[in-house]
């Protein structure tokens, strides 16, 4: 049961909505494809706390609230593992966090998002990440959130089916969405500074996003409903075609390898996920990011001129797919 | 080629002829219990840069300055991953991370350690990892490190046999060494707090360990030359008597997941990963403690009454071995 947070946010219970229509469908879809594997559902809430006057050992700590619809499939002929989460939360931020936020006022917060990671078994169909959300914080709320694609062997036309998509979307909200910076900024986001390449070939990102007055706001709800509704349409083509391609132990070995670079941006970069782990989220789903699957090897690189190699061209040095 | 650091500190050059040769001794060692696999050498050396006049492109970075003999094995009979490194750097600190060291003075540094993780194959044998190091800041110096072991099935004998040698270690050098305190300590630091468990049945951790004066020193000097060269005795024999146990797929499907914490551990909580990682330290060496093959599975957990749920009992609650 997902239980509306304390805030009087117009946009908080519409995306909410939205959002939750969203993952339904995207379950319905995804199933379609699996002959049996079906998605597990796990519905949590917090035990609740008087946020006014929390228990002395939550002195200092921040407080999270509210519940979420964790969905996951595991071991399917097509996804190896798949992810679908909504959550709806709200508390109260450690004093440290709050300050350290450029929007709203004081430590009180609510939020709802979709988040999913899909991890295909194939190596020629491409891990997908997605998520959209809404954040208020005390008098000011804004959205944030996007999706991006994470390749093993590089289909240009996926890569340009997939950020056309999302051009696409951003084109019919050009008042609030600008592709190309958002773009960019997921090119920026999302990249292993480590080793100086990108997860993947990219796609959109923004946060903070929220308008000048009541109509601004609204303009930008739209795009976001509009920007979670057109993930099927981006990505279910692409899985379509590649599922049934054939591969060997060579191409899963180099999935295997890439998908070990998934983790080490997840873990050590991605600012959700880590603040999520040390801030006490939910672990398990939080970490329904990482992949099934995973190998690490010493100085793992590909052959010169090989596929694997142009794929690491392009993540190295992002291209524009538009 | 391992180049001295730019530095007066005597304790420097005489622990990293002691840390070489036991780097040595180890590889000899795990080499011998193989019939084929073999260490693979890789010497690597910084770029000098003129630390008084670096070039604009390092303005307000760290700079680090060195090299190091980094030795990794991989899918051997016995270890399926092991890492054994030695490395010798000096150079700057970045401002901020300078001021933020309660020892010593200005933004210098240099540094000498000995690092390895071994991941065995049997799922019976322990993951084992150990770290010493000698620091000079400024004109303070100091040694840090520890060993610590993680099963994946829970031998108490070996517990006890790890922890008794190096109890035994700091009994030799009770002036400097108090093994319960640094066994506190390791247990405290190798935590999955997101997870509220141990990484592994713990050892000894300690940093900012220095004398008084020169004799203190020198003492602190002798507990880390020995400490070092207690990792055979310490490890050797785990290995030994549990490389030849009969496992299945329900023991390595374990082992995988298990790892699949050390891997968390690793990128979210070490200190040592990710400032390594974060402030351009060498990624191949870094990430050389990753296990070779990981799996995660959503709310993974032991049956109720199994060996594995046994192990978890431990991580969960931190035992006296000794």
């Amino acid at each position: 049961m997902i239980t509306a947070p304390p805030t009087d946010d117009v946009h908080l219970p519409a995306l909410t909505e939205i959002l939750l229509t969203v993952q339904d469908e995207i379950l319905a879809a995804l199933e379609a494809l699996e002959p049996t594997a079906r998605f597990r559902a796990d519905d949590w809430q917090r035990d609740p706390v008087d946020l006014d006057d929390p228990p002395a050992e939550l002195a200092g700590q921040a407080i999270l609230q509210g519940g979420g619809r964790t969905r996951v499939l595991e071991g399917g002929d097509v996804f190896e593992r798949a992810g679908v989460n909504f959550s709806s939360v709200w508390g109260r931020f450690s004093p440290g966090f709050a300050e350290s936020m450029p929007v709203g006022d004081g430590d009180r917060f609510a939020a709802a998002g979709l988040s999913l990671v899909i991890h295909p078994r194939n190596p020629h169909a491409p891990t997908v990440h997605l998520n959209y959300r809404r954040m208020v914080r005390g008098s000011a709320g804004w959205f944030g959130g996007g999706a991006d694609l994470t390749p093993y062997v590089l289909y240009e036309d996926d890569a340009r089916h997939f950020h056309g998509v999302l051009a696409a979307v951003c084109g019919r909200h050009g008042d609030v969405a600008d592709y190309a910076a958002m773009k960019a900024e997921c090119d920026r986001y999302f990249r292993n500074r480590h080793r100086d390449e990108a997860r993947g070939v990219g796609g959109i990102f923004f946060d903070w996003m929220r308008g000048d007055d009541a109509a601004g706001d609204a303009a930008a709800f739209d795009f976001v409903a509009d920007a979670a509704r057109s993930f099927l349409p981006a990505y279910l083509p692409i899985v379509c075609d590649r599922r049934h391609l054939p591969y060997g132990e060579a191409e899963r070995d180099w999935q295997l390898h890439r998908r070990g670079r998934y983790v080490e941006f997840n873990l050590i970069h991605d600012r959700g996920t880590v603040f999520g782990l040390r801030t006490g989220g939910r672990t398990e789903s939080i970490l329904m990011s990482l992949p099934p699957e995973v190998r690490w090897s010493y100085a793992h690189a590909p052959v010169d001129g090989s596929p694997e190699a142009a794929l690491l061209d392009v993540l190295r040095t992002p291209r524009d797919w538009v």
